[in-house]
């Protein structure tokens, strides 16, 4: 199996193969699905106590109670002191840029009066409180505690909650000074579907949350799927991608790692390279293959590269602006002169890189934007995680007398042809006799 | 059994009451699963032809092909011509005053350069194709087309395509000349399941769209909730609702019926009166018991008001605001004096309804603000139908050279945190040697 397939836009069947590249059916595993009923059920109806055994069970995390469990503010300010001073920096530098980019999003009530008196409007308010979930382990991610939080936080919602497993009882430094730096605001030691239920059904010890954010296992996803409706969720994420649109200009080394940052998630994680360049793809191979062995990852690398990821030459860039498109990913670099020129004939992706000089990884960071994006096409109808994700509507409506007296006979015409009887009486009775 | 229930915030036993009154388990039907489940996998395999199979057989409709069950623009032109003036004229002012409103919701893109050149924003663009899934029927509601293609029409979706099943070939005039009105694009009289299948993966004669919003019965929101993911929808409604909180001051007939109107659609659907003055909850009793025997839905008002119907008399318009945030309601009337101070003490509700002079059903309609509100308590974290549902954002970055070196160092250090190797050197290559 070559290290990474290649592939040509005007190639007879390249639409199947690409058809084919993309196809990712997220199968939903049925003893998954059982295993996650049962948990939340038991969760729903037993609370606290379901909470402790399956914490012990599964965790291996000995507690008599859930007070035990909440992880205390001092030992978060520990972990934040204990922590290498570049790191901290590191941490504090993204966490601000990160707030200053998502003050940006917050929405604002607005209302307008009309001649008549009638005053319509918005009232945006903040949800009350929300529940993040952290992995624990080897995919606890500090930078995903900050993506998640402070938009919440930006948003003005009160009380932000962590959960995070602690396998064994190993707790992870950087991911607690990370929810210091970010803001959360409470923190307990428990994880999987078990914590996704305290968090929706709420228990003796664990008030419900409004919202639950955040990545997780197959587990923790079956979990947030089925407690949907009962509290908001964010996205169900699928493999990362990346899709880059090259000219050529970019060194070949730079785009070969770009693409390796994507490939080292995990083995589904999809890179795929578009460029009309032929000379410039074979650059680019020549380095995926070059730096390859000095890569940590490797394996990982060589399974998401060879199976899932791709190098097509195109006819132009107006036709890789296209194809782009089409696939609506996750991260869209657009690695050439003129950057802008062409993300103006992008309409759908989760985040746009413009130019030479902008990895995905400083996106990832600590550019600004938030890293949490839709995947697996959904950027045709789905946004980046943001601070409009922790704030919501009510319209306001309020008609005057004066206004009363045009829109009834409107509603109760309306409301006849309907055959809703009081809704028209109801718009009838305001009119002035 | 009384013909609505009353109860006191101070009795013993109250929070309790409130919590049995609001319980609401929306059941999910095996059996609908499994029928929907299967349709799905018939139209996502066998397309048209699956397509036109369970038209025949659901609807009773005989099509030799899927274009023949394209309803044309013609068809809908005679429709709108066809209406009465009256009702021509009332659907026009709602659209017209609906289209107004939701121009304010309208997100533009953004962005900001920082000093050492680099660039961020978010780029706002409109779904490509929403699909409106409209009842056949005795539920088929011209307003409900307007509060759900104009909106979609406002964000800029080039193309809102409109289903609509029609049992027997009965076609609904004044549902084609609402779409008419709203700027619906193309129609096929198809529904049920069969048609979110065919609208969320496509077929030969039907294109697939990135989103599908509208009511629909227990098998339309069953698929709704299946193809989620593949396409985006609009919320699940439950039951509707509404909460009343009252000081005395709004006529008990007009506060009754506002009641009524909510309990007119269906058995399920909840009306609920706060109120601390004891004699006016009275009244409003007396004035419901006087105006029911004269309502067409009578049969449905007595069941919806005795099982799911309530007069509560509180302690005080503060308590009634507290209570309010927890019912979280669809539709919420602040019937009072000062209306406006009250609504400021409100953080969930779907629609506020501000003085006597504005009752919900004006709302409904025509006042302007949109109909499709949070139900069952989602009000806590969903917002109304909106503009904001048909556009969606890309994030921009477009880091300078200059950027990169500062930028690059952190997400380095951070990276080397999280043992992403290609991450840290893909951020390293940036930086100036």
């Amino acid at each position: 199996m070559p290290t990474i397939q290649r592939f040509n836009s005007q190639d007879p069947g390249f639409e199947q193969a690409l058809r084919t590249l993309l196809a990712f059916d997220a199968e939903q595993d049925e003893s998954i699905e059982r295993v996650v009923h049962e948990l939340l059920a038991d969760i729903r109806h037993r609370g606290d106590e379901a909470l402790l055994e399956h914490t012990r069970r599964l965790d291996r995390v000995q507690a008599d109670s859930v007070a035990e469990l909440e992880i205390p503010r001092s030992e978060w300010l520990a972990a934040l002191n204990g922590l290498p001073k570049a790191q901290r920096e590191a941490l504090e530098q993204a966490a601000e840029r990160v707030r200053r980019y998502h003050e940006h999003q917050r929405t604002e009530s607005w209302s307008y009066t009309e001649a008549d008196g009638s005053m319509l409007g918005q009232q945006i308010t903040p949800l009350d409180r929300v529940g993040l979930y952290v992995p624990g382990g080897k995919a606890a991610y500090p930078s995903s505690v900050l993506m998640n939080a402070i938009p919440a936080k930006v948003a003005g919602v009160p009380e932000v909650v962590m959960v995070t497993p602690t396998p064994g009882g190993q707790r992870n430094p950087i991911v607690l000074a990370a929810a210091a730096i970010a803001g959360v605001d409470r923190a307990w030691a428990i994880g999987g579907a078990q914590a996704v239920g305290a968090l929706a059904y709420g228990t003796a010890s664990i008030s419900p949350v409004d919202k639950i954010v955040g990545p997780g296992n197959a587990y923790v996803a079956a979990a947030k799927r089925r407690v949907f409706g009962i509290v908001g969720i964010d996205m169900i994420a699928g493999p990362s991608e990346i899709l880059i649109i090259a000219d050529g200009s970019t060194p070949a080394d730079w785009v070969a790692m770009d693409l390796f940052s994507q490939a080292e998630h995990d083995e589904l994680a999809q890179s795929i390279l578009l460029c009309p360049d032929a000379a410039y793809l074979d650059a680019v191979h020549e380095a995926i293959e070059r730096l390859l062995p000095q890569m940590a990852r490797v394996d990982i690398l060589r399974q998401s590269l060879s199976k899932r990821g791709a190098l097509i030459q195109v006819s132009s860039l107006d036709e890789a602006c296209e194809i782009a498109n089409t696939i609506a990913p996750e991260h869209l670099e657009i690695s050439t002169r003129d950057a802008e020129q062409w993300a103006k004939k992008i309409r759908h992706a989760g985040a746009i890189f413009l130019g030479a000089y902008t990895s995905e990884s400083l996106g990832d960071y600590c550019a600004g934007p938030n890293h949490v994006l839709p995947t697996a096409r959904t950027a045709r109808f789905s946004s980046p995680l943001g601070v409009y994700d922790f704030q919501k509507r009510s319209s306001l409506i309020s008609i005057s007398r004066a206004g009363a007296q045009t829109l009834g006979r409107i509603a109760s015409t309306l409301a006849h042809g309907e055959s809703l009887q009081a809704h028209a009486r109801s718009a009838e009775y305001r009119l002035d006799p």
